[in-house]
C-alpha cells in the first residue's frame, strides 16, 4: 500500500474494516506527514501526537474487540483553533487566549470523539478568525500546499492546508463569511458550510452569533458527508440549533442530477472574475448540464450593498464580544485587529438598515429557491494570492482580500443556507479553483448529491499538491 | 341544545361528527352573537357573514358527502386584521392600508381553510399592532367582555374578546411581545404563542421579523392544540420556519404532570404584581404541585434591562418597515404611533448592546431549561385596566400599559420559546387572571400537557362573561 495518509476517510475506513489498515498505522502516517510538512506549511499550531497515538491505540483495541463505532472510527481529524478541546490549548490564534486550556470539548469535538475519530491537533487561523488569508501575526502565516508563497485562504486556512497536504483526511472549520469554503477553494478540497442551526456551535469561540457555521473540510464529498452525519443535530447548548431530523447523508451519494433545476445568479456572482475562474466554472456548468441538470440563469434579487450592510452586524458583534478584553489588554491584540474592532460603529440608521438588509437577503435567497433547487457559482473571484499581497487584483481591479475572496460566499452566511465548495479546475499557475453549490435550508442532501455527481464525472478532487 | 356558539371546538366537532349539529347552524349561532354583541364590544372590524354562510354550507355538503377534513371542519374562526385574507380587506388597523384587499390568503389562513374552518371575519387590533390595549384611534377600542369599560389587552384584543364572548370558538392572533397571551389573560381564554419558526408568518403584516409569532386564542387547551396542529409546520415562504417534525399535539392532552420539573423564576416575574394576581398564581402553583409536579424557584439569569434592550430591536424594525409610508403619508398615522416610530434611534453602542442582550436572554432561557422542563409565571402583572387609563397602577406604582401588561411575556418572544396563557382565577372585581407556562423550543407538547392538566384540575376556563 502507498502512504495511508493519502487515503480518503471512506477508503481508510474500508481498509480498517477489512483489517488491511490499523488506526495506529494511519495515525502514524498522518503524524509523519505533519512532522515533515508542517514546519514549512504551518497548518497546525498544536500537534497532539502523543494523545493521538493513544486514541488510535484505543480505537484499534475497540475494533479488535468488535466494538465498531462506524466509518469514522480510528480516522484522524484536526480542529481549527476555535474549537474547545479538553486539555489542549485553544487560543483562537490570539495572544489574549494564549495558554487557555478548556476543560471540556466543543459539542462537535465530543461528537467526533464519540464517533471514534482521533484528534491530531489544532489548525492555524487568524487572530480570532478575523480574516480571509490565514496570515496570523501571532502564529505566522499558513502556506498553501500548492504554492508555499501563497495563502491557503481563511479563516480555516490551517484546516484547508492540512487536508490538502494529506496531513489529515478531514479537519473542522468554521464559516462566518466563507471561512470553510474559501480555504477549500484555494487549497483544492471540499468544504461544507451546513445550514445555520444544523451543527452545534457550543464550545466554539464565536465570531458572529448570527452567521457562524461549523463544518468539515475533506478530500471528497463522501468524506464531508460522513463527518456531517456525525456532527449534525440538535444541541440544547446552542440555541441556534433546531430539532430538525438529520437525514441519512448517504442518500446524497447518488451521482444523479437529472431534472435538477440549477440557477446561475450571474448578476451578483459573475460580475468580476478572474478569466481562468470563469472558464472553469462555465465548464463545470456544462458538466452539470451534460449530466442532465436544467441549468439556467437567475436573478439574485439582492445587491452587493445588502451583503455589505448585513455584514456590518458582524463587526458590531465582534466589537461587543471583544470589548472586555480590548479594555483590559488592548496590547494583546494586533494593531490590525484592534483597528477593525475599534472602527467607528455605523450610524444608528445604517445599523438599522443592516438588519433590514439581512432580511432582504434571506428573503431573496428564499425566492430563488422557489425557482430552482440549487445555485451554482464560483466560490471565489480568483485563485490564491501571494502571502502579504493586499490589495489583490482581479481583472486589473484592486480589491481587499476580503472582497476578492469572501464576496461570493457571504450571501449564504447571511441567508443561513447550506453551501459547499468543491474543486473544479486549476489555473495555468496550477492553483485550484472552487465551485460553490448552495441549496435550500436543511437540504444538504441536494447540495451534496450534485457535488457528488460532479465529482464522479470529473477528477479534480483527486489531484494532490506535490509536497 | 343550548346556544351552539357556547361550544368549544372539540365539543362542536363531536356534535358535527354525530350530525347533532351542522356547520351552518353553528355559523349562524356565532354570527347571531356577533350581531348582538359586536356593536358594544367592537371585537370584529370586518364580518364576512355572507361568505361564512357559504363556506359553512360547503362544509356541510362535504360532510354529508362523506368528505371529512378533520376536527376543524365546519368550525368558525376569526383572524386578527394582520392576516391576509383573499378578497377581504386587511388593513392592520391602520388608515394607511384602509381598503387594501389581498388577493391571497396568509399561509395560516390557507391551512385553516384547507382544514375546513369557516372564516367569520377580521378582528380589531392596534394601528399596525403597536400596543397592548386594543384601543385603536382608527377603528375604536375593543371592550373586554368581562367589563366593557376595560381593555381586552392587545394587540390581539379583538381576537381575545371575540373568543371570550363566544362570538367564535377560536381566533388567530400574533404575539411579538405578548400580544396573544395578554388578551388571553385579560379576557380569560387560552392563548398560545408557539415556538418561533413553528408557524409560518407568510402573508401576515409584520411588526418584527425576529419576534413575531402567530398562534391561536381559544377557550380550552384542547382547542388551542387542535388549531396549532393545523397551522404548524415548515413553510418555504417564511425563512424563519424550519422543517422540524410536527408532533401529534393530541399527545399533550393527557392530564399528567407527575415528575415534571417546574421552575418559578420569581426574580424577574414576581417582583411587582397585583396581590390578587399573586394569590391566584401561588394557588395555581399549589395545584400543579398537588398534581405531582416538582415546583421550585429558579433564577432567571437575565435582567429587565436585557429585555428592554432587546426590545429596542423591534422599534428599529418598525421604523424601517414603516419608513416609506411615513414619508409618503405621515398624516395617515396616528400622532401616537408616528411618535413611537419616529423616536430617536438608539445610539450605535446601545443598539449593538441590544443584539447582545437578545443573545443573553436566549442563552439564559436555554440554561433555565437545563434545570427544569417548564417555567410557570403570571402572564401579566395585573388584570385588565380601564380603557384610556395610562399609566396604570400596580401596587401603587405607576407603569405604562406596555410595562404592566407585556413585561412578563416579552422574555419568551426574545427567547423564541413556546408559551401559553391559561385562566387561573379572577380578581374580586370579576376580572380574569392569566397563568403563563413556557417550555423548551419546539416542546409545545409539554407546555400544553401541563396546561391541560391544570385545566382538568380546575374549571376557570369554563367561566363565561355575562354578555
Amino acid at each position: 500500500m502507498s502512504d495511508p495518509a493519502e487515503l480518503t476517510i471512506a477508503e481508510a475506513s474500508r481498509a480498517i474494516a477489512r483489517r488491511d489498515l490499523s488506526p495506529v498505522e494511519l495515525t502514524r502516517a498522518c503524524l509523519a506527514r505533519v512532522e515533515r510538512l508542517n514546519p514549512a506549511l504551518n497548518a497546525f499550531v498544536v500537534v497532539t501526537a502523543e494523545s493521538a497515538l493513544e486514541e488510535a491505540a484505543r480505537a484499534e483495541a475497540e475494533l479488535l474487540a468488535g466494538k465498531y463505532r462506524g466509518p469514522l472510527h480510528g480516522i484522524p481529524v484536526a480542529y481549527k483553533d476555535l474549537f474547545d478541546t479538553a486539555g489542549v490549548e485553544t487560543a483562537a490564534g490570539s495572544a489574549v487566549l494564549r495558554g487557555r486550556v478548556p476543560d471540556r470539548d466543543a459539542a462537535v469535538v465530543a461528537r467526533l470523539r464519540a464517533a471514534g475519530m482521533v484528534m491530531l491537533g489544532k489548525t492555524n487561523t487568524h487572530e480570532f478568525a478575523w480574516g480571509t488569508t490565514t496570515n496570523n501575526p501571532h502564529t505566522g502565516p499558513t502556506r498553501n500546499p500548492w504554492d508555499p508563497e501563497r495563502i491557503p485562504g481563511g479563516s480555516s486556512g490551517g484546516s484547508g492546508a492540512a487536508v490538502a497536504a494529506r496531513m489529515c483526511p478531514a479537519a473542522l472549520g468554521t464559516d462566518t463569511g466563507g471561512s470553510i469554503r474559501i480555504p477549500a477553494a484555494l487549497c483544492g478540497c471540499v468544504g461544507l458550510k451546513p445550514t445555520f442551526g444544523r451543527v452545534s456551535r457550543a464550545g466554539i469561540i464565536p465570531m458572529s452569533w448570527q452567521f457562524d457555521h461549523p463544518g468539515p473540510l475533506a478530500r471528497s464529498v463522501e468524506d464531508a458527508a460522513l463527518v456531517l452525519q456525525a456532527v449534525a443535530g440538535y444541541d440544547p447548548e446552542d440555541f441556534a440549533t433546531v430539532p430538525v431530523p438529520v437525514p441519512d447523508f448517504a442518500d446524497a451519494l447518488v451521482p444523479d442530477v437529472r431534472g435538477l433545476r440549477i440557477g446561475v445568479p450571474r448578476d451578483q456572482f459573475f460580475g468580476l472574475l478572474d478569466p481562468e475562474v470563469l472558464v472553469a466554472v462555465e465548464e463545470a456548468l456544462e458538466v452539470l448540464r451534460g449530466l442532465g441538470a436544467a441549468v439556467d440563469d437567475v436573478e439574485s434579487g439582492f445587491t452587493r450593498e445588502d451583503i455589505i450592510a448585513a455584514w456590518r452586524l458582524v463587526n458590531v458583534e465582534g466589537r461587543l464580544y471583544h470589548a472586555p478584553w480590548l479594555e483590559q489588554s488592548p496590547e494583546a491584540y494586533s494593531e490590525e485587529l484592534r483597528g477593525v474592532l475599534l472602527q467607528p460603529l455605523p450610524e444608528p440608521l445604517d445599523l438599522s438598515a443592516a438588519y433590514l438588509a439581512s432580511y432582504r437577503v434571506k428573503e431573496a435567497v428564499r425566492r430563488l429557491f422557489e425557482q430552482v433547487d440549487l445555485l451554482v457559482t464560483p466560490t471565489t473571484m480568483r485563485a490564491a494570492s501571494r502571502i502579504g499581497e493586499d490589495p489583490v487584483q482581479v481583472e486589473g481591479i484592486e480589491l481587499s482580500t476580503g472582497a476578492a475572496f469572501a464576496s461570493l460566499t457571504m450571501p449564504f452566511n447571511v441567508a443561513g443556507t447550506p453551501a459547499v465548495s468543491i474543486p473544479c479546475g486549476f489555473t495555468s499557475d496550477g492553483l485550484p479553483i472552487g465551485l460553490q453549490l448552495a441549496g435550500r435550508p436543511f437540504d444538504e442532501v441536494t447540495v451534496l448529491r450534485a457535488a457528488f455527481a460532479f465529482e464522479c464525472a470529473t477528477d479534480w478532487h483527486r489531484r494532490a499538491p506535490a509536497v
